[in-house]
């Protein structure tokens, strides 16, 4: 639940304001900011102590937890993991039986994500010094990766393709996915994409039961270095419970979107732009920003207007309502400044000559650049990876990519020369830290 | 403390053996093994309270909260952040009152490391489809990292050259350091180290609250975007909590490393690289893997004769009698398959040829190649970090780098054409998600 509830709901009337208005001129916008950015997840002891119980049963009993967990949340009745692994074949299958056009779009979409992905791999380099010595970098992929899908509503065929083909471009070896099949209901466009990105193994399987079969292995699941991937509370739990065990993603927050538009942007294109966020969920976030105070105007009518029109009009009431905004901003310096302030997930620079803003742009997972360029289009085809940081971690964390699925090991090679040059210094630092085994290692090599 | 401890003790007599002998032919060598690598860090309800308490007094009283812990914890009496605060000519004349022998070796490996992390700078980079739309990848450094480094004996001038030099090479806008003084005591060469580093700015703080003070700010204290640097369980514990407000390194295990020998190493200098490792203290692990008995027997020897020469004789006792080892193994290759199970955080390769063990080696931390390159060469000034993935994490993780200094943002610039183009595809696929917005807001950008 958004921390927003509560304090949108003491300062205004009991319903919604369809959307918030807030000037940067305000004496107590930096306060109203604040509140509407603060997210925190719950951090639930129930669910913790749920997880824990799950993740020691999956450790100790394999398969049979699994199959048991899995019967049990997703109402199933399994006797073997047999009945919940999906072969290369059948996910072939699906792929061929979709109707063509949604094959042809899922084939387009892979393709381009594959060709932006490969342009991030990394070359392993050295450099050899004048006495001799080597150094290096050496540029390895994860033996195994493992993709949490989410099943049921959730379920997204392009997130397949967006955690997927990264690990494929990075050339790991063995790609594992697991997607749960509540009720045994399976999303037919999730296996294609599978298919599609090179995973090698499905189990349908889900929730904590999933991320710990994954984490320590199980007779029949083969144990990861890594899981990525989205998921409900239970998952974010478990993923971080294993972390250390395995390497894990971020932890996502909610979706959230800046648009920033100089006026001159058909303001129903931005409101459906600011919808396509706030569709995903009530804690998604979609805040629009103007130095035009007549255009911000125009975009609040047409919110008003096609709000009605929307198949997922109540979530999305609920979402701008609770955590939405138009914010009128001085000029182009003052909202480069709140850009830089909210470090977005995604950014939309709806405006002329968006190139001259990207140099001052310090923080976002993913910038639009310009009136065409819908984020809708990142979602799904442009190229670039959709699993961005959340909530102002783009201060400091980046789109999942290639560089993910892939580690670095440091090459050190000293030739006897080098080595003897080496070991003065290093012999005087290790003295200087009372660590005298160092210090004789490296005296040993020193030239008489 | 190490799990190892109770394993070994009841496998054996009271005394612990100088160090193990395993054979990779034993029924037991896998079971062995894996007790040896055994490794969880302990997680202690009391610790986390305590740590949580200090977290969140100080995200409510910021300076206050930090001189009262400070005061407390590290037995000092001042009454301002002032005291707690150190000039940026302070740690120049640190730097400039050195011995001359110690100036120059800290000088010559800042040198070194900062000339071998230039070369890991990414670029951006970008490029241009047939229909003008332009797609890439930003690379911008973090605002403002912060260092922790351990005060009293734990502090180390070499690990504030290797966690500060890789931030101010990515051009990270401002380093805060923190480093607590137990008592007053300050470390003039950890000082010095941070001149030479570009360190901004030193506070005398440690513990959860100088994490604290980073990671939430307080009115004297900046806060910053990343957290970096080793600290003791209170220090890791809160890093764990921190993450996600701010981003922060691995959390280390014990150090580690992997010796392969082929027989023809100085049995004295692998029992030094043993022991340099060991010293560290009694959780450290040093592995020896050779398939000559003769060379194991010859090594050991030199190990119970060298060792009563140790200044840490007692630590290093220990930690070569709970979790040291020398393995026989059958050959190369069996050596090989033992270094990509273990994923050891240094790897020495003690042979002829080491080149050609490279592309088999799949997960390390480092690399030392060759007879000539201890460890301990590049601990302190080879020039790559010495911060590295322990506990067999080297399989999904990478040594400390400018990379961890910087993060990417996508670029997406569709042209009218490309839009329109890509608008398409992610109408199709957004309509498969049940996602109409998506759809709507890609299709305005369809030319009709």
């Amino acid at each position: 639940m958004s921390t927003m509830s509560s304090s949108t709901g003491a300062s205004s009337k009991k319903a919604l304001p369809t959307i918030a208005r807030l000037s940067t001129r305000d004496a107590t916008f930096e306060q109203r900011l604040n509140a509407l950015l603060d997210w925190e997840g719950v951090s639930d002891n129930a669910v913790q102590t749920r997880v824990d119980e799950i993740l020691a049963d999956v450790k100790q009993r394999g398969d049979a937890a699994v199959i048991d967990a899995t019967n049990r949340f997703d109402r199933l009745s399994v006797d073997s993991m047999q009945a919940l692994c999906l072969t290369p074949e059948r996910l072939k299958q699906a792929f061929e039986n979709l109707p063509g056009e949604q094959r042809e779009a899922l084939a387009s979409a892979a393709e381009r994500i594959r060709l932006y992905h490969e342009r991030q791999k990394p070359g392993s380099w050295q450099y050899e010094e004048a006495d001799g010595t080597v150094l290096g970098q050496k540029v390895t992929p994860l033996d195994r990766a493992g993709i949490y899908v989410p099943g049921g509503k959730a379920a997204y065929p392009s997130s397949v393709l967006m955690n997927a083909i990264p690990a494929h471009v990075a050339g790991v070896r063995e790609i594992v996915m697991v997607v749960p099949t509540p009720d045994g209901v399976v999303n037919e466009l999730v296996l294609a994409a599978a298919h599609l990105a090179g995973v090698d193994h499905v189990f349908t399987i889900g929730g904590a039961q999933a991320i710990a079969a994954m984490a320590y292995g199980t007779q029949t699941v083969p144990r990861v270095d890594k899981i990525v991937g989205p998921g409900n509370i239970y998952v974010a739990t478990a993923k971080r419970a294993v972390f250390g065990q395995v390497g894990i993603d971020m932890i996502a927050g909610p979706s959230e979107i800046l648009v920033v538009s100089d006026g001159r942007t058909d303001p129903d294109w931005l409101a459906m732009d600011l919808f396509s966020q706030a569709e995903h969920d009530e804690d998604a976030q979609a805040i629009l920003v103007s130095w035009d105070i007549e255009h911000l105007n125009a975009v609040q009518e047409a919110i008003e207007r096609l709000l009605p029109t929307l198949e997922r009009e109540a979530i999305v009431r609920e979402s701008l309502g609770q955590r939405g905004a138009l914010i009128l901003c001085e000029d182009k310096v003052d909202a480069i400044s709140l850009i830089n302030r909210i470090a977005p997930e995604h950014l939309e620079l709806s405006v002329d000559a968006p190139e001259s803003w990207l140099d001052d742009v310090r923080h976002a997972g993913a910038i639009f650049m310009g009136r065409y360029t819908a984020e809708a289009l990142g979602d799904y085809c442009a190229g670039p990876n959709h699993v961005l940081p959340t909530s102002g971690t783009a201060r400091f964390s980046s789109p999942l990519g290639v560089y993910d699925f892939q580690k670095r090991s440091s090459i050190i090679n000293c030739s006897r020369e080098g080595a003897s040059t080496l070991g003065k210094v290093a012999s005087v630092l290790a003295r200087g830290e009372s660590l005298t085994a160092h210090a004789r290692s490296a005296e040993y090599r020193i030239e008489k």
